[in-house]
C-alpha cells in the first residue's frame, strides 16, 4: 500500500510555483490537485508554463477557500502579504507549506523593519539542517520555507558557527544570482536584452530583505557575538537559475588552518542528504546543481586576511525554494526526508 | 519483485556519458556498474563530473573488455570509429546502445562520403518514433542511437512525410544548437569567451555528417521523392543544451492548409509518449524541455511560399542522445518505453 | 572649417535610440541636439541609458515639433504608425531618417496585409549596398531604414540575384537573432529568465512583417523570378544583440560551383565599405560584429541540394539599424559614408 | 601638423591584444605597426581575429627584436614572465607598456610569494587615476598595466581610503568576471558548455595574484592600518567580458553617513574623465561600460554591519587591460588622456 497526498498549489504560475509541480510531478506519493492563480485564472496550464507537459492541459482556478478544499498539502506561493488570508481558511489539519516570506522572521522588528508591513507573526522555518530543525519541522502542519540567499549562506555558515570557527560578528556575504529569483515580473531591468552579458550589484548596504533572515540562522545556529552583523550584497548575472554565495567571516583563532576548518564541516555535513562538502580544492559551480536539491558547499581559511570562507552553491528555485518545499513536505509527512528529490544537477 | 539491469557506460566522462548517468541514477530497473574513459582513467569520477553526485566517488576505469564485462547493458559514448572493436568482445546477448555514429548509416557509400572511413555496418536505427522501428527495437541486443540533429529534424518532419504532405525534395533544415552537442573538445570555438553572445553557423554547404542521416530517415518514413534531398545548416548558439530545428519542405499539395497539417500531425503523434504537439500558435522553445526526453513540436503552411514549416525544440544531451539510448534501453528489455525519463523540462 | 550639423533623434530612450546616440557622440560632424521621448520625458537620460554616460545628465523631452524644430538632421526611433505625423511639420529641408517601418514598403498591398493599417507612402529606401540604391539616397531629405533582418538577408542574397545565380524563387531564411530587435518591451516572453539557455521560432509561416520586405529588396537587386517568393523564419536566441541569417535558394544553373559563387560575390562586393566577404571557408558569427557597421557573408554552393547557401552577420542595433542610419546621414549630407562608424566589432 | 607614432602589439592574437587592435585603430595619433605572437606566427590576423576587420590580411610575426625594432610604442600582451626578454633589447627611448604582471609588484617578497618565480623589478604602476600617479606617468617609457581586478577594486575604494572613510584593514572583495581575463587558454572550465548557466568561485582563501597587487595599491592612496588585510573571491559568471566588484571595509567612523561617503567620492572623482560616481542610488552594472573605457562607482554605507559599501563595474579587456594601456600610452606621449579612448558603452 502506498500513502498518497492530494497536494494543491497557490500561486502555480509563477516560477515557484512551476518548480513545485515539476517535483511534485515525479513524487511517488503525491497526487496533484488544484493549481490556481490570479492573473491566469483560467488559462490552460500548457499556454503559461510550456514546459509542465503532463499537467498542459489543466486549467489555473481562482485561489479560493473552496478551491483549495479538500487537499492533504497546500503549497502558497504567492506574493508576500497574502499568505495568511489564505492560510487561516484551510484549518489546522492541513499542511501549509509557504514559500513566501510572511512567516519567516521571529523579530517582529526586522519584519516591520524590512517589510514596512505589520507582522503575521512566524512559523517553524524550513530549513531541516539547522541544528534542532529536523525535530520542530517533523510532524509540523506550518512551514515557512526559507528565502532562495538565506539558505545559501546559512548552508555556507551554519558548520561554522556551529563549530564556534566564526562567532557571527562581521559576516559579509555576496552572492550571485540569476533573474528567475524576482519572479516572472515584468520590469525593464530583468528583460532578456538588459540582463544577458552583464552583472549588476542591487539591494545593496544592508536594505535587502534577506539581511535579517540570515542573521537569525546565524543565531540559531549558535552565533555566540553579542550582536551578529552581516554585510549582505546580491549580485544579479547572466544565468536563468542558481546562487553562488560568497561568505567570509573573522577567524575567532586566527591560527586554525584549512585541515581543521574543513573537517569541522565535515563531521557537522556527514549526514546532511542534500549538503554536499566537496573534496579539498574543489570549489562549488551552480551548474552542477542545476534542477537538483543539492547545495554544494567548500570552505577555506585565508590566515592573511584572518577569514574563514566558504562558498555554496544551489539551484535558487530547487533547494532554494520549491525543493526544500518538498523537503519540508516530506518531513511534515513522516516520509523519508530525500523522496522524490533530485540529487543529480542537470549539466553542463 | 523488481527487475535489475547492471550497466556499464563506456565513455562516462564525456557530456553523452555523464546524461547517460544522469539518466541511469533515477531509473527504477539500473545497476550502475562499470565507468570507462580514456585520458580520465583513473579520476575519481566527482572531480570531472562533479554533478553526477551519487557517484562523486568511483572511480574511471579504463575501456577494455574484461572491464565490461559482466554487464546486461553497455552504453557506448565514444569518439567516431571506436565502438566496433569495444562492441565484439561484449558477446551477442549483452544488450549494446552505442551513441556514436558508427553503425547509423546503411549506405557505405554515404557512411565513406562524409565519415571518409570504412563502414562497419548497421544496427537497428534507434529512433522509435519513425514507423515501424518499434518493432525492430524491441528486444534489439545492438542498437545505434541516432544523432542529436537527425533526432530532431527527423521528428519534426516525418509525420508530414509519412501523411504526404511533402515528398522529402528539397527540404531546407537551419538548426540551432548548444555547444554541448560537440562534446568536451579543446578547440578554440568552443570557449565560452566565444561562443557568448555570439551566433555562428558551421559545416555549412552539405557537408554535416548528419545530412546523410536525415536523408536516411525521410526515405524510412516514407518520402516519395526519386531523391529525397536536404540543405542543412547547423547554427551555434550561445546556451549549453537544446537544439532547435527549422524545418521547411515544398507542399505537396498547394492548397493544403495549416489545419490540415496540423490535424495530420495529431493523428500521427497522437500516442507518441514523448513527441509533445503543440496547441495551434503555440511555438517551441527548447528551455521547455532542458533536461527532459520530449521533443516539442509545432507545424503551419506558408502558403505565399508553398512549403510546409515544422519546427521541433528537443535537450540535445536528453532526447537528442542519453534519452533516447535509455528510450531504446527500454524498448530492448521489454520495460515500458517511458520508464525512468523525465517529462518536465528545467524551466525557467 | 568643419561642418557640423545639429541632430535630434525623437524615440531616445528606446534601444534603437541609443544605438543612434552612442554613433552620434562619435561622429565628427554631428552635435546631439533635442532628444525626445513618451513614458520617459523629464528623465535624466543616465537614468534610463546609463551607458550614454556623456549624456546622463540630458533630460528627455516631448516629441513635439517645438522641440525637434532647428535641427538638421532628426531620427525617428518611434512605433509603427507614429512616423509620418512627426515628420509632416519638420518640413522638406530637414533631413528625417525613420528607423521604423512606415515609409518602408512601396505597395500598399503588402503593406495593409502585414500591417494592418493603412498605407503611409514611401521614402528613399536606406539600403545603400542594393544597386543603384546609393544614387537614390545622395542629398536626399527622407530616408527609410531597412529592417534588421531585412538588411541581413538582403546583404547575404543581393549578390547572387544580382549576378544571376538564383533567381528569386522559393528562397529560404532562418535568421536567429538576439531579443534587442523587440525593443525595450515588457513582455513575458523577453524576461531574461525565459530567453537565458533557450531558443524559440516566432512569426512562423510567413506572418512575420519583414517578409515583404525582403521580397521587395530581391526584387529591386534584379529578382527575374515571375513571382519571387520567401519562407522566413525568424529565431530568438540568447544574446543580447546579433542576427545570423542563414540564406538558401535554388541554383539558376546546377553546375555552379562554389568558386564561381565565390567569385560573383566578390566582385559585387568590393567596394562595399560595410559588408565584408570573408575568405572562402570562414563563417560569419555575430560577435564579430557586435557593435560595428559591418556586415560579415560568407557562400557557397550545395550541389547534391541544388541550393545556394549565403550566410550574413551583423548587429540588428548597428548595422541592422542605428549605424545603417547613420550610413545614410552620411550619404544624405554627402559626407563621406563611413563617417563615424566603427568597423572592428567588441569581440570577444 | 599630427603626431603620428608607430606601435607594435607583441602577443597580438590574445584577447589582450586584439583588445589593444580595436582601439588603437580608432585612436588618431596611431599608425599599427608589428603585430607578432607564438603558435600563430605566419597566420593572417582576420583567421585568428575575425572581428578586426581593417587588418584581416595583415600576417602575425615572431615576437623578435628585429620585428618590433623601429616602433615608437610597443605594448606586450604576453605570458607572465616573458615581457622583461622582450622589453630589455628595445632600448630606454621606445614606450613598452606591458600588460603582464612581470613588473606590477614592488614588493619582491610578495611577488616570488604569489607567482613563485624572481621577481623581475618594477615599472611605473599604470593606474593613472591612484593618487600622484598621472605625474609618475607622465613621459615614463616603461608602464605596467595593473591587472584587471585590481583596476577594479582600486576604483573602487581609492576614494575612501584617500579620504580616510576607511583604514585599509579588514577589506573584502567579491568579484564578477567574465572568462575572456583569463585568456585563450584551451583549459575545460573554460568551454562554453561549462560556463554558460553557471557560477563558480576560484582561487579561493587569499591565492589569487591579484590580492598583493590590490594591497599595494591601497597603500599608495594612503592606507593607514598598520597592516591593510584583504580577503578576495573571483568569481567566474557567464558573461564574455565585464568585471562586477563589491568591496566592503569597516568603518573609520561608525557614524558616517551615506551622504558623506557619496560627496567624499563626488569631491576625489570629480576631475577623472573615467570614472563615473553614478547619482545616488543608482548601482554599475557591467553592460553599460562594455567595451568602453569607463568604469562606474557607486558607494554607501551600511551602519547596521559597520561597513562601507563600493561597487565597480568595468570592461575588464578595455579600461581592465587594453584601454588602460592606451590611457598610460597617451600619458606617456604627451597626448591628451582621452585620446581615442571609448566612453560610450555597447549596450544593451
Amino acid at each position: 500500500m502506498r500513502m498518497v497526498v492530494k497536494v494543491a498549489v497557490a500561486g502555480a504560475t509563477g516560477y515557484a510555483g512551476g518548480e513545485l509541480l515539476r517535483l511534485l510531478l515525479s513524487h511517488p506519493h503525491v497526487e496533484v490537485g488544484a493549481l490556481t492563480g490570479s492573473s491566469s485564472v483560467g488559462s490552460r496550464l500548457g499556454d503559461v508554463s510550456p514546459h509542465l507537459t503532463p499537467l498542459a492541459d489543466r486549467v489555473v482556478e481562482a485561489t479560493t477557500p473552496e478551491v483549495l478544499a479538500g487537499h492533504d498539502v497546500v503549497f502558497l506561493a504567492l506574493p508576500h502579504g497574502a499568505s495568511a488570508a489564505v492560510a487561516e481558511p484551510l484549518g489546522p489539519d492541513v499542511v501549509v507549506i509557504d514559500c513566501g516570506a510572511d512567516f519567516r522572521l521571529t523579530d517582529a522588528g526586522a519584519w516591520e523593519q524590512f517589510y514596512g508591513s505589520p507582522h503575521s507573526g512566524s512559523w517553524p522555518y524550513g530549513l531541516p539542517e539547522l541544528p534542532g530543525q529536523r525535530d520542530v519541522l517533523a510532524g509540523s502542519r506550518r512551514v515557512a520555507v526559507p528565502g532562495c540567499y538565506p539558505t545559501t549562506a546559512t548552508l555556507a555558515l551554519f558548520p561554522a558557527v556551529a563549530a564556534g570557527l566564526v562567532d557571527g560578528h562581521d559576516v559579509v556575504v555576496v552572492a550571485a544570482s540569476g533573474p528567475s529569483g524576482a519572479g516572472k515580473s515584468l520590469k525593464p531591468h530583468l528583460l532578456g536584452a538588459e540582463l544577458m552579458g552583464s552583472a549588476s550589484a542591487y539591494g545593496v548596504g544592508g536594505v535587502h530583505r534577506h539581511t535579517p533572515e540570515i542573521l537569525q540562522n546565524l543565531r540559531v545556529a549558535g552565533a555566540t557575538a553579542a550582536a551578529p552583523t552581516l554585510s549582505f550584497t546580491p549580485v544579479l548575472v547572466p544565468m536563468s537559475r542558481g546562487i553562488l554565495a560568497t561568505c567570509t567571516a573573522p577567524l575567532a583563532d586566527p591560527d586554525l588552518t584549512p585541515e581543521a576548518a574543513y573537517a569541522a564541516y565535515a563531521e557537522r555535513l556527514a549526514d546532511e542528504p542534500f549538503v554536499q562538502l566537496l573534496p579539498p580544492g574543489q570549489w562549488p559551480q551552480t551548474q552542477s546543481v542545476l534542477g537538483s536539491n543539492v547545495v554544494q558547499v567548500q570552505v577555506t581559511v585565508d590566515r592573511a586576511a584572518g577569514r574563514l570562507v566558504a562558498v555554496a552553491a544551489l539551484d535558487n528555485l530547487t533547494k532554494g525554494t520549491a525543493g526544500g518545499a518538498v523537503q519540508c513536505m516530506n518531513l511534515s509527512l513522516g516520509l523519508a526526508e530525500t523522496t522524490g528529490l533530485p540529487r543529480v544537477g542537470v549539466a553542463p
